[in-house]
């Protein structure tokens, strides 16, 4: 992705209770969010959490989902108006709350 | 990147007293870290923190960077050599402690 991009990240938290439907995720909700946001997403990437900073430390996160935009504008238009529907498939593939950041592509 | 690959990756926190040199980052510390590790390194990104989940709720992280591998076995045989180097390049940018964890690309 080019610099100057916007990142849209959702951090789901490793630990817990916590679940994280990986399949679901990969397959299905993120297909789903690409399809209703449409042109606006530039790219989508998604990693699983392995290990933290040593070998036997856990993740800090079980999952991480990545969308990207052209510009803040571009996802707030296309974001915005399925914010609703993106949201309530939440609980069919996690029981966590996810951290989500918005961030500036530099490298 | 393709799918089954290692991504690592330091989280900077944001906020309170933490400090972050991006120009540091960038132009300096990232390519330093390139360097060290040579072919290992299959790709580099940054991205800066803008804000949180809601507009006016900052950033979780001032900073993500992070480094693309083919295995966890190319990581660990090209960083735990230069482990010391890098670390100790960390105060020329930040004085926070960054999050970091070991990733799979699923995406």
């Amino acid at each position: 992705m080019k610099k100057g991009m916007i990142k849209v990240s959702a951090f789901y938290p490793n630990g817990g209770d916590n679940t994280f439907d990986m399949d679901y995720y990969c397959n299905k909700h993120v297909p789903m969010v690409a399809g209703l946001l449409g042109d606006a997403v530039k790219g989508a990437t998604v990693e699983k959490g392995l290990v933290g900073g040593t070998p036997k430390a856990p993740a800090e996160y079980a999952a991480i989902g990545n969308l990207y935009f052209d510009s803040i504008e571009a996802f707030e238009n296309s974001f915005g108006a399925n914010s609703d529907a993106i949201m309530a498939d939440l609980p069919n593939y996690t029981n966590s709350e996810p951290v989500l950041q918005i961030s500036e592509v530099m490298i």
